[in-house]
């Protein structure tokens, strides 16, 4: 199924558990939207895409709750329900940029029935994820050439068809390369603190049957410095349009290493994913995330934080443009500098 | 206690076991040669300058174990025992600096009565351990004036006492400050896979009141981005004759976004950890560990990597020393170029 997926039947929004993977492969229901809020301030579902199209489907969920009878009491319910799943999480766009579709929707069809214009905020919301699978796949095509038959490949986080509603972003891109017949071999790093790239990305490499190594996050350097890596790839959470690069916590060092090594280092997303109101990264709110995610950690069962301890824990860096080699869209392969080949294509 | 230390009324060798802290506190006592080379390998006792003295007090050992009435058979069983002890672990030179140490003055001492030399010889490592506290009180005085009144040192692995006799090197001079009267706050990356930064120098940290707080390895990019580190600071497990820093794995990417972002890393060894017989970094051998250190993670009492996953767990990576600000010995503070100052201090 897709990660991100709406019952028909039951009128019902579906979602892969992620917190449970690779152990437990569970799929959730929500009826209500302070639970989907909820789901996705717990990261049940996480990933830039995943969490635009989760939002889409998340404010025609509020449309069914709604008791209003008319156009405008509706408009008041869905603009709550916009305003309160805007503030889950800060850093992705694509939520932002999801609700903001959703809004203007329904805004220009104000002439419609109540219960007529629920039904086609469902299909807004649909097409918005059908849309994501598409320009998925439009990604996958245009970032797959750029991988060779033999490569190593170094992936962060979880950009895959977990992160999205199929397909992914980057590791879309590496599953087409192996679909395509190119024999490619992937480091998953293990990102932590949640390890997105040890549960999840290996996870859907091993359904894909690309083989792979994981390695600790402070790996990835050594195997570049040895050359023993061709290319690194990632995704992004929010970019700006100058092409610098939020995305999840140690990109920044990652591409920085790639950078030091003459390895090319690939940033892939949609260019909903592209933030044209901010001009530089660091001008991007970086999540910083409960504590207990990095002092959670255990090893034979014990945990291994001494008791008292405190952590930091932000969410996502910021990449400078200078470290990308090139930026891969559903509308092709962007070169520097960043800033004018981004505004050629939006 | 210390780290690593000789019990006179038993005859046994002690050492506290790294493995179980900070949950548990337990010393180890050790009568027979082979089983602390198992410790050493399964890392009961780790870091450069505690294993070098391990290894001395284990010649030592080893002289008791052996039942020869004459010189030369005893000289036969130090050498195997110096011969095994030297293959427990590839990197860290101070192992073979002490094991040297032991064998030159094992052979300056050949008219010597066999049982007045065992005594001899445990002399002669006690001399190391204690040499050991003096170099690191050194290193400490020199380091610490590196650091000012309200700093905030980004620290990588464990360097303290628990890596040494007392005190240790990075954290040493940390501490050294701290007893000084400056108010420091300390960011300890959890230094994946072994997590010696979450589980050891955050114990340390805690036992000098020395306030911290604990980040994952992929967050060290981010603060040093936002300007909120003053200071990183690092030990070494083996140096080269140019200044290339072998040390937990990364280091390297660590001092990179350092110097990216304008941050002084400073490496902090006894001069027994340059080896002066090799002259780049990318020489030295780098330890692969089981991957079981990187699969064997939990979070809420679960695996979290897909069963059938493999690891990759280079131990070490290499810092090249363009990436430092300086370098801190018991001889004082080196500046570049590192292959002069080194080389006038040797």
């Amino acid at each position: 199924m897709r990660t991100v997926d709406w019952d028909y039947k039951t009128g019902k929004l579906l979602l892969i558990d992620q917190r449970k993977l690779p152990g437990i492969y569970q799929v959730n229901e929500y009826q209500n939207y302070q639970d989907v809020i909820e789901a996705i301030q717990t990261m049940v579902v996480r990933g830039a895409p995943a969490i635009g199209v989760t939002a889409a489907y998340t404010i025609a969920l509020c449309g069914f709750e709604s008791k209003a009878g008319v156009y405008d009491e509706l408009v008041v319910d869905l603009t709550r329900c916009a305003s309160d799943l805007q503030k889950a999480r800060p850093t992705a766009v694509n939520l932002g940029w999801a609700i903001h579709r959703m809004l203007s929707y329904i805004k220009k069809n104000e002439e419609t029935d109540t219960d007529k214009l629920r039904i086609a905020i469902l299909g807004e919301a649909q097409r918005i994820a059908d849309e994501d699978v598409v320009t998925n796949l439009a990604i996958a095509n245009y970032g797959s050439k750029l991988i060779n038959d033999g490569d190593t490949i170094l992936h962060h986080c979880n950009t895959g068809a977990l992160a999205a509603v199929d397909w992914g972003t980057a590791l879309g891109v590496i599953r087409k390369a192996h679909e395509d017949g190119k024999r490619i071999h992937v480091l998953v790093d293990e990102t932590r603190p949640r390890l997105q790239g040890s549960r999840l990305t290996a996870w859907e490499l091993a359904q894909y049957k690309i083989p792979y190594d994981i390695i600790t996050d402070n790996a990835a350097g050594y195997f570049l410095s040895r050359k023993m890596v061709h290319k690194v790839f990632f995704g992004a959470d929010r970019v700006a349009s100058n092409g610098d690069v939020v995305n999840k916590i140690g990109t920044y060092m990652l591409a920085l290493a790639a950078f030091d090594n003459g390895i090319p280092a690939y940033a892939v997303m949609p260019t909903s994913t592209i933030d044209s109101s901010i001009s530089r990264g660091d001008l991007i709110p970086i999540e910083e995330r409960p504590s207990n995610e990095v002092l959670n950690i255990q090893v034979g069962g014990e945990k291994v934080v001494p008791e008292g301890s405190s952590a930091r824990n932000p969410a996502f860096d910021i990449t400078p443009n200078r470290l990308l080699t090139a930026i891969v869209t559903e509308k092709g392969v962007l070169h520097p500098p960043f800033a004018e080949s981004i505004r050629s294509i939006l």
